[in-house]
């Protein structure tokens, strides 16, 4: 817990659709790079892509229309919708950078399934137990800019839940719960950034529990939530 | 931009008002352990209690109600507010955990301010030109658990920005502006952690741009909010 290692995995080529994303990101790390414990964080467009989550893009808008479950907001050509795995963020997450051509790129239909399957493949080709995270960059209430968050979880819980236990002074932390699977998505997109082209990174030492969590846990039920 | 590290500072006494919490870091961190281009996170509590912020806590919520410019949100004994510098979070940012005796540590008057003399006594003591990002532990909307992110911010640029700048297919990023100030604060948090002392941590290798930055940046405007 002392040290955290963020490493961005170069040289990951352009993703088709039914490629095995796994191998490609096995490939581009090299030989023993990715070892049991570490989380690999994948920008979701990558798995996308791989999953043919990809539409033509002529009508971005209309494509995100389609893609979300609720309307929350209307700003020009901007939509701030619920999609329907229950996440909040501008246009259902359709995106047309990085793409090519005129398409656009949709969330893959279950981001903690294809987290799971990711996972599954890399123990299967690699023999290594690591934690996947699927990001994407959504925007926030109240604070300008974008951070990248998790989308997909496998293989690690994306809360480290300090209720019930104390401080140093013996005092409840009652309402501190960190979504430490966010944390990990927004360091690693330090080393994907957006014009790079790395869309995979290995996080090493984060303190994140093994076990099977998964991001729709990260989803704040609506009625739960004062700000829907 | 390959790879960053995140280095937990331990090792650093329990914090009192007037206590120099600059010299304090550098004697932790060890001799030469801090290098120029550093970002140093610090958790806005050492902050807090080396300024003096800390008062009785007999009435926290009568602390986190005069701490409040504006209340947003009533949920049970938590008030969800906007403070005076202009950030949206529980009780204001009053806080009981890891306090001494029955007292509540408030934000500190100016966080930017906090960090620029922070940046500034590094600079003196051990010459080197560090960023500084003063942290706290917020809520979001739409998600469940908190994230550390940035209050404070000195001797860099919180955000990256890619409008204007295409991605690798020649499409404008027009969108994308990342927090990088409190994915750096977020990141700072899993080697920082709620119940270890750990009040600070080392960054190095994040692609923040050196700059006059500051974290009122941040704050979106509540006029350009759709969600306040």
């Amino acid at each position: 817990m002392d040290e955290i290692r963020i490493i961005g995995v170069r040289g990951i080529p352009e993703i088709g659709e039914g490629d095995d994303l796994a191998t490609l990101i096995v490939e581009a790390s090299g030989e023993g790079a990715i070892h049991s414990d570490d989380i690999i964080v994948v920008a979701h467009k990558a798995v996308s892509k791989a999953e043919g989550r990809v539409v033509p893009g002529s009508d971005r808008r209309g494509a995100a229309l389609a893609e979300s479950a609720r309307i929350l907001r209307r700003q020009g050509e901007m939509v701030i919708s619920e999609t329907r795995h229950g996440f909040v963020c501008a246009n259902a997450g359709v995106d047309a950078s990085n793409v090519e051509g005129d398409n656009v790129v949709l969330l893959p239909l279950d981001p903690d399934l294809s987290a799971r399957r990711l996972r599954a493949r890399l123990q299967h080709i690699s023999g290594v137990d690591v934690g996947i995270i699927i990001s994407d960059t959504f925007g926030r209430a109240w604070r300008i800019g974008q951070t990248n968050v998790a989308i997909g979880v496998a293989g690690l819980l994306p809360f480290v839940d300090y209720r019930g236990t104390t401080d140093a002074q013996g005092r409840d932390l009652s309402a501190t719960l960190i979504c430490i699977a966010d944390e990990i998505a927004g360091a690693a997109e330090m080393v994907m950034g957006k014009t790079t082209g790395v869309c995979a990174a290995i996080v090493r030492g984060a303190p994140a529990r093994a076990g099977r969590g998964a991001a729709t846990e990260i989803v704040r039920p609506p009625r739960g939530d004062l700000f829907r």
